[in-house]
């Protein structure tokens, strides 16, 4: 029995007859898809179509690309064949043929569906660009037999998301968190000279200035980098080459390295063959160890935007020290308010990678002998966390970190109210001392001086001296 | 300066003028939204566009609505423009103007922003059904003092991510899981009697019968499905009416009441308005509780695929108890492989879920005072898991569950071959003397019935008598 | 070989033998634990030892002493038997053999050999009880065939957490909750006409009182409360009768319910058998609901304590709007700070709890087949979430919430001084207009009321009349 | 009135009077600690006590020995008072005071009274050292003048935990991952030749050598090692001279640097004093990071240890490619049971590590301003996390990895048996062919070579000649 598609046919949809190992298929004539991604797309009717990344059907366009040119250098592939295929491939690489991966996320878990769908419409649009009509005649190129040569599944979906994810992160995750971490850092310099009060326990502590505290988060964020940086290397190796379980059958021999040099030749960027081809088919820990950092900059930029909300609270019952720009109305019933959304579009981002964190690694653990089959999620995983960081942080510096400004007034009001100036004290008459100032005017309502002078511990000449906020701030850069 | 849209504009598109208390706004001439709409698509371009699910934007539909007879009912509202409002509200919910809505998950926390989009695109177009020009003239219906009317963005956007949510459970979730309980159940009596080894630790242990081994899994769903139930009436309760910080700030008296009972009525589902505003504005631990059960059904399911495919594993070479459908071709270099593609999607699928449940929970932690402003994250992640999970049983319960079949001549074997059986002589002949038994016959190579004889302790007939795998199973159900 | 015991062994300790169906092993002499139990502690030397928790030694006690009791009464076990082993279990239940269970939560994922501790325990105790020597003569309690009689480890240790989960949330966390419930609930009616400004995205927003602040942390505890007491049904199912794989082997009619009845009886807790005993081998399903629930209190716990500090916070350069018990000094170098240190206890065993749920959902999903061996870890996770909780809640509330007190001078300042009393005016003079009081108010560092008059939108007389706070909370409790 | 120590106090007890800047406190007179200490143990009673890790006390001991190095060395201390305060800290990293330091994980946030305790223990030991009695006269060591001199908790404590983790990590946690990672290795090395049947999906594959799996396993810890190394350096970098709020105010110049030296010094290590003290009191991304790794590492062991167990499972009805040592009768019911118990243990501390994870993510995403205050917590779950690991490692590589065995006879078998040896010919005769050929022999339960004959596709010869598993696992290494 001819299996039919079990979409909804509308009576001028036409179709044509596809087949795979399995018998004969109805596909759609306008798509260049073939039997497998047809039946993909009605055996894993789960979420909203499409949802597998383009990133990664890019990713697959790359390494087909380079596997074709491997191929014919080592005497496997014709090389018009080879011509065709990585003409296809170029398409894909342009967006022409993005409404061609129809398939989701949720489909087998070692992506030998997308994979197929990237054969199946190579082959078909290589037999067009061939001169030939799709669906009839012997195909030009075949989706298992030249597309796929030298390749399995398991060895091109890892390779697809390692190109994928490490060309995201260099492209959008890493420059997004730079351009922010670099106005933070032209922030701090701004700031240099504006002592405020510390607050530790969210109580007012001893002074710092404003600019030490965005060199705080300068910090954070290039330790983020580092570290994210640091892992860039296991996501450069490929799996290319190991092809079914990882010994490479059914490859000619050099093919690991030389497809490799081809992708990184055609990225532009470091790929090369992984060390061990098991590790890199059966467990996904580059991944876990991108995204480790990923989550880690996600706890950075949560503290991040959690403070600058805070210091911006207000206008006139909150915190109020700096002042950040009002961008949209912020209420629908309230007018004239203004809120921190840039800080809560981050924060959101932020909770949605320390899930997204937890998905990865529970997926990660759960390779089986020779395969992993949480890929797709895997990698659906770490491509929208690198995409929500890199553009969270453009969104949070053009909109909001750009445009933060002291507000003076109320940073000289609080800094002089602050009882943790006295702590200036502590090297002059010691803690107990101090503490016996500070509380009293706490429970006086006074001033530390006036209560340094009426406690008789330090004249009023000496206080002046000793306790000047700028000078607090200073031991340290 | 009049804030131009940022995207790029080809020399034909058309632009009106929208404005709003911060000043004028270009927006698409052919698209019902407004001032605020267009800032936040310009402001927050972080991830596809458009990522704000429906479901939302449907929720609202049926509050706007609801809200819009409560006003005319209690004299706040005319009827003229309840009835616009309405009007326009199904066309929503008939899915006419999905491409109406372009805001993404990652705006303001709040989802002022997606309240104001709805606010505007029913404006507008109530204007043009009022049979007036958009843009033109004053607004037959005003996006904050009418369609915003007794309303706050604050208790909105949580009433329709309830509404969402609830929905969603109820209408995908819950048949989506009860659809496969049911099959296994099936299945459970159809393997009644079909006498399997047991293993534990992955080892081989005393018999059950394949129905039993079924049945715990219909328990699991039974238990998951109660504990999803349980969670419902939390859900239910809806923050509408308690407008800004949940005091109910210019709406009228009995309003909160009325509105629920509207919305009940229109989804005809039982919402009923929520005790405590105040909660119900700054937590969202009703979103939390849900997905908790979401995640524990979760637990349930990787379970039971992971058994299932366990138990298919194979053909000649793993342990092949059962035979699931052939769907697909398994493998683009192997061929003629065949693998348990939907209880890998199933997995992948409790992964995610997993994962979102981190990421709801740590934006359910972080309401600060009067609001919480993790609303669109967390409606986001509660309504993919509820679809994920509904149709992933749905898939799952078609394309495998349904056609699970016993391979008879595996499991006898393995049965029989089983060292465990001599479980069966413990309370004849005591623990340790069985255990010698056992112990021989694995180190000897030979089966339980020669040893026990052998070492003198049973007679064959007794042995006949006393290991009978069939009678190893029934003391319980 | 006699297998030595591989821990130090010191000249003068003194040892006896014991012997498993593996062989000998040497056991310190002043020990109860037998041959399993050494052989455990020497094979899994991971983490610090004993730290399988207590409360899962006193479930087993429980159930030892009912299976005892199932036993005699179904004619399996002799009384005297019976009478020896329930001796031994009462002294366990009075902590008199606390010592003696050195065994860690790293060890067999069935918890066998914590089964077998207490089975050997309880076997030479009661040989000793018996008048005789550990170590001479016949066992006269076998701690295979009488102590563990009718039982497995597979069915016994899910039963102990079950009764230990279950006691645990009954007795200490549902106290500790509800204790700082009621507290706050009496705050709650303290502070009714409190009226303070309320806080959206941490910016300033209408008012409401302080009451109604604290109902909403009462709510969100009520709700919590329900959440939890939902789940202890299932967590009131016992495992126990259906021994190795769920079938019942091995036990006499009738026990699985017998059993039940008696452990319901010992604890005076409603437990009762499993409906489904695979489930309740193979799943820990219940555990995993019960700890969503706890978790979904952790975030509410986390809201609740974080908002506390954030109004405590200061005390001059905060936001200072409640004052909270000063119980240490707060800083080893600030003199005279005080810091909200139960809230950031509180928080750390937010954290924690929410870490403890991904750790069991994790345990929770690996069952595979007839067992479920992630018990321990699961176990000791739900036992720590739960006494954290209660613990926190009692202490947050003897020493925080029960001494605070609002800073009325600071409200009425910060209340009075906000820009959002203008959404008042929305109902008389449109959202728009107020909107630009606002804003102007803001750009002038004016009031409202200027601003309102300067503009001519509202009298001096009017504005009076219509901008009260104290009118502003009342719609709603 | 003179708080009183809450707990139990025996009639026989006795106290003495210790007092801080509030007041006076009753302390058992034979303990070392003073105030501050006794009112933490009074008001955080949570859970079990003395929770606070004794590594993070020896982190302290080292740190509070440096500082007094390096004060004495700027000039701000006594030779003398040096000497004693180093006494002491020798004293408490020879364990000689372990139970001196009874406070609980959850107590303030920034760890200050786990810093005091320490001051206060060192103050009065150092008093008795001195001569004098405890609590009599002038103390000669002041606990917040001279112990804590240029210290605060807020830069202490996160020195303590870095130095404790660091340590923990590179004396526990890398040795042992480095010993199971070396017997995978020799085992990968001696199974070389073993060539068995590869299994993707869990169902059969092409062939690989039972030392290339393990060359998988050995190729993870490889990577994970590295990342764990990686995080090292931001480990390395001690807050401390950072005092208060970053700016190290009250600190002698050029303290932060020596007194770094020191403990480098002291501990053997290659600490550094931080680049940034703001980002090191304000937020711990080192230990996020370093945390990240050692979940890197749980996903990994997990797929090892889970690897393993499926390969051993049996012994006569699961897949038994491997034998593991029979450390431990496996079953308190079915006599002769062996278990993969190493396995289980190795997979509930991955599960344990990833749960840590999570709370030291949601810690870290918390820190207000200039201080985070999840750090007892942090400290715990990274000393639990990194002293699991290293543990399990160890006790899984005595006790399973390095007594595995191939089952060869086994292996052969299912080896021979596989039908995906049909991928050989996908070369020769297109991947069409060769599955018909293998769905063939699968449908009808033939060899492949009886298909491939009959089917007319290969000759005998050919087959034969084509289908050597041996040469199907050559390819790469």
């Amino acid at each position: 029995m001819l299996p039919l598609s079990s979409n909804v046919i509308l009576p001028e949809m036409s179709f044509r007859i596809e087949k795979d190992t399995m018998g004969q298929v109805q596909v759609p004539s306008d798509k260049y898809w073939g039997a497998q991604t047809e039946r993909s797309r009605n055996n894993f009717k789960i979420g909203p179509s499409a949802s597998m990344p383009l990133d990664v059907v890019y990713g697959f366009a790359f390494l087909k690309k380079a596997a074709a040119y491997a191929n014919a250098e080592l005497g496997v592939l014709a090389q018009e064949k080879r011509d065709l295929i990585a003409q296809v491939c170029d398409e894909i690489l342009e967006g022409k043929l993005d409404d061609q991966f129809p398939l989701v996320i949720w489909q087998t878990g070692s992506g030998t569906q997308s994979n197929m769908n990237v054969n199946e419409v190579i082959a078909n649009r290589a037999h067009e660009i061939a001169g030939k009509k799709i669906g009839e005649g012997e195909k030009t190129i075949q989706p298992n037999d030249d597309v796929n040569k030298s390749q399995s599944s398991n060895d091109t979906f890892p390779t697809g998301m390692h190109i994928a994810a490490y060309k995201k992160i260099v492209e959008t995750t890493i420059p997004g968190i730079t351009q922010l971490r670099d106005t933070l850092d032209k922030k701090s310099k701004e700031f240099a000279n504006v002592v405020k009060i510390g607050r530790t326990h969210l109580m007012d502590a001893t002074p710092l200035t404003l600019g030490q505290e965005f060199s705080g988060y300068v910090s954070q964020l290039d330790h983020g980098l580092k570290a994210l940086n640091n892992t860039l290397d296991h996501l450069s190796e490929l799996a290319l080459g190991g092809t079914a379980v990882g010994t490479g059958l059914n490859t000619p021999k050099g093919y690991d390295v030389l497809v490799a040099k081809y992708i990184a030749e055609f990225t532009g960027m470091p790929f090369r063959t992984a060390e061990n081809k098991f590790e890199a088919l059966a467990a996904h820990d580059a991944i876990v160890e991108s995204h480790g950092a990923l989550k880690q900059l996600a706890v950075s930029l949560n503290k991040i935007a959690n403070d600058i909300r805070m210091m911006a609270s207000g206008p006139r019952s909150g915190i109020g020290e700096i002042i950040i720009p009002a961008n949209e109305p912020g209420s629908s019933i309230m007018p004239g308010k203004v809120n921190p959304t840039q800080c809560e579009a981050m924060t959101m981002v932020c909770a949605q990678v320390m899930g997204n964190d937890v998905a990865i690694s529970v997926g990660g653990t759960q390779g089986h002998y020779e395969l992993n089959v949480f890929k797709p999620m895997m990698a659906a995983n770490i491509l929208q966390s690198a995409q929500l960081i890199g553009d969270a942080c453009v969104s949070f510096d053009v909109n909001c970190a750009a445009g933060i400004e002291p507000n003076h007034e109320v940073i000289k009001e609080l800094l002089n109210n602050s009882l943790m100036l006295v702590t200036a004290l502590n090297t002059k008459i010691g803690y107990y001392k101090a503490a016996e100032i500070a509380n009293t005017a706490h429970k006086n309502g006074t001033t530390l001086k006036e209560e340094a002078i009426n406690l008789g511990y330090v004249s009023a000449e000496d206080y002046d001296e000793w306790v000047k906020p700028a000078d607090m701030v200073g031991s340290l850069k």
